[in-house]
């Protein structure tokens, strides 16, 4: 017998969720450790309580709720995501796979199923580079991708470090015990919303992912010369707004010219000193952001980038400073938890297609600690980290009924 | 008999105004109406009255200190300039002409002279248009170039109307009798640093100014689309930011390419949202300012410019709006005080030099009004609206004891 999903609590659950948030509906911002992000979490907690999963925190604060199995020394079946949003966010990214993975657990009790072995919930901390500006904190400290310096060298824009952070949230044991031990998952599956319109444009119900592309981050600093717009000449000038423009083009043209509909290139963050209608810019300063599912094809991108810094800089007579802020390896899904994840679509009926994560998860640190995999969903127009962000309570209740089978046949 | 300039004491009182800053020193950020502006105000008006000058001020605050000349009947002679200063800006723009206009009509009084007609301060509210957006916010009041629906129309950052913000300044009345009367001045010498490099690269001491270059003033919005900077494929983007840069880099081409070097264009502010390091920009908005002492040329450049936001609207499926924000025609400078300047300058043994104006100045709407020539000193490196902003005391004084001459034969 299938576990039956029930769609009405689960998408009454996900608005609840959205009203702990920073930004008038419908937009969400949920930044980690605010105070809307401790009470999303006691609110998660509450339900995991209610469900009768056993609960566990850890120093960063990734929860952990667990339906304990018939042989429950061996190594459990998780699923989870993250609930932090971005400022001016949707309420769909993250939460659809911790209520989803909370509800398919719930399915699995409710039909009365007792997996062998046990089955847990993960909530991850900080999924989203926010805060700390660094992306899947809660996963890659779980990964040991991040020693545990992190807690006094990583700070918030107010200056806080993630060690005083943490501790005000209640979260103030050794960054160190983070890291899991080998073995403690048999198999991984995140749920989430496919950030992309190929599902929903194609009519497909699910995209299950066979490798998650990751990002390289980059931080462009540029100082030229500044003065006043009416009386510096043009050959005179030094202008660093105008050498970020002609690097963020580059940036572009490098995604474009890669050769794969699968490299992307972003420049998300452009700020310009002073920034005065009557003052050339004296500084800029850029962030940039370069993904792909092959790393190699992914790091040439990064490296013409550099190229064109140089080139702007030699050519507009600006300094040009780079910081390589992160360079994660891409990473291949397990066959074996996409297999699980297929035969489960196939048996409810499902149209499904194999694809690639172009967005990064904190799948992409699990995959380095238990063999993982991802299901997505539809989200409308492929619209993500906006207020108008989508997915419909059917696609939602599709992704979960296919994820509790899949949990169950994985934890058999 | 020529009157003698007192360096140290100006030295000094610009030393004194550089104090009345929302910035650390060097950098002086004072913004119109703030407290500083009003201290620096109160400073200036103290200096007056032990001048022995009577003081008016006008319903947007422009401050006028008159030396009562033999004659006082006849229109008067002017000479000021403004002490706003935008955010993290130097100590010598604008200052020099409002301590050395005073320090002019003092050595004027020092050497006995009693002119015939009266000798004018005008110090000018908002040259700058960091607070209201726009610039010359006085002399263009003085010059009726500015209905007094300005009052309630121009807010600033904060929302606050012109009108509200002077009445809580201390400056309440009609902005309708702001308008200066047919023929109140017979001639207007406004004493100013250079903003730019020429005349202390040739080693010439002094710019006497035929023409002011007037800027052109655009806003430009642009909408596209945003979305995850990872799952959002190339070809499917509309980057707001791209489309920016694009516009930014046209901006400076057409001002290269207008064929005079007298053709300045800067997009001196770029803000790019939501600016997330993960997120496609969905939106951006540029502020744009081209120059030129020939308006034609100037129009020119900016239906380039126009032309080119079509374009990349066009080519990346982007909305682009523009807002001309103003467009005042450039000005000749007023040939006979023009000639009493230069024969003044040649009477101190001065080396100058006839130059055009290419920032934009009160002058600019004075020469509207009355007669109106400039006066430059060099400025080092022609650094301006920087904290590294210099001119010598000896520059300075220069200008001044021109200054003071011409106004004694202006005032004949």
């Amino acid at each position: 017998m299938k576990p039956a999903i029930d769609h009405a609590r689960v998408w009454h659950e996900l608005e609840t969720l959205a009203t702990f948030s920073d930004a008038a509906a419908p937009a969400v911002t949920r930044v980690v450790f605010t105070d809307v992000d401790m009470r999303a979490r006691a609110f998660i907690k509450s339900l995991c309580g209610d469900a009768g999963l056993a609960l566990r925190e850890d120093a960063v604060g990734n929860t952990f709720a667990r339906l304990v199995g018939s042989d429950s020394d061996l190594p459990a079946v998780a699923t989870g995501s993250h609930m932090d949003a971005i400022p001016n966010a949707g309420r769909f990214d993250g939460t659809v796979g911790v209520v989803g993975g909370l509800e398919a657990i719930r399915a699995i009790s409710r039909a009365g199923v007792r997996p062998r072995r046990s089955i847990e919930l993960v909530l991850f901390t900080a999924e989203e580079p926010t805060r700390f500006g660094i992306g899947c904190l809660g996963s890659r400290l779980l990964a040991g991708a991040l020693d545990d310096s992190a807690g006094s060298r990583l700070r918030g824009p107010d200056g806080e470090s993630l060690d005083d952070t943490r501790a005000r949230a209640g979260f103030d044991g050794s960054l160190a015990d983070v890291q899991l031990k080998g073995g403690a998952y048999s198999a991984f599956v995140e749920l989430h919303i496919e950030q992309g319109p190929l599902l929903e444009r194609k009519g497909i119900d699910l995209g299950v992912v066979t490798a998650i592309a990751a990002p390289a981050g980059l931080r462009i600093s540029i100082e030229g010369e500044g003065g006043h717009a009416g009386a510096m000449l043009m050959p005179d000038r030094h202008d660093a707004f105008l050498a970020g423009a002609e690097i963020a083009l580059a940036v572009e043209r490098a995604a474009r010219g890669s050769g794969s509909i699968d490299t992307v290139g972003t420049v998300g963050v452009c700020e310009v000193f002073p920034g005065a209608v009557n003052s050339v810019p004296s500084r800029a300063r850029l962030e940039v952001d370069v993904r792909d599912i092959n790393g190699e094809r992914r790091d040439a991108v990064v490296k013409q980038i550099a190229s064109a810094c140089d080139e702007v800089a030699a050519s507009r007579g600006v300094k040009v400073q780079r910081e390589m802020v992160n360079a994660d390896p891409p990473a291949r899904c397990a066959p074996e938890v996409v297999a699980a994840l297929e035969r489960a679509a196939a048996g409810r009926g499902l149209k499904w297609e194999s694809m690639i994560s172009r967005a990064y998860h904190d799948s992409l640190f699990m995959s380095r600690v238990a063999p993982t995999a991802m299901l997505f969903i539809p989200c409308r127009a492929g619209v993500s980290h906006r207020p108008d962000e989508y997915a419909s309570p059917e696609w939602i209740a599709n992704g979960i009924a296919v994820l509790a089978d899949a949990l169950i046949s994985l934890s058999e």
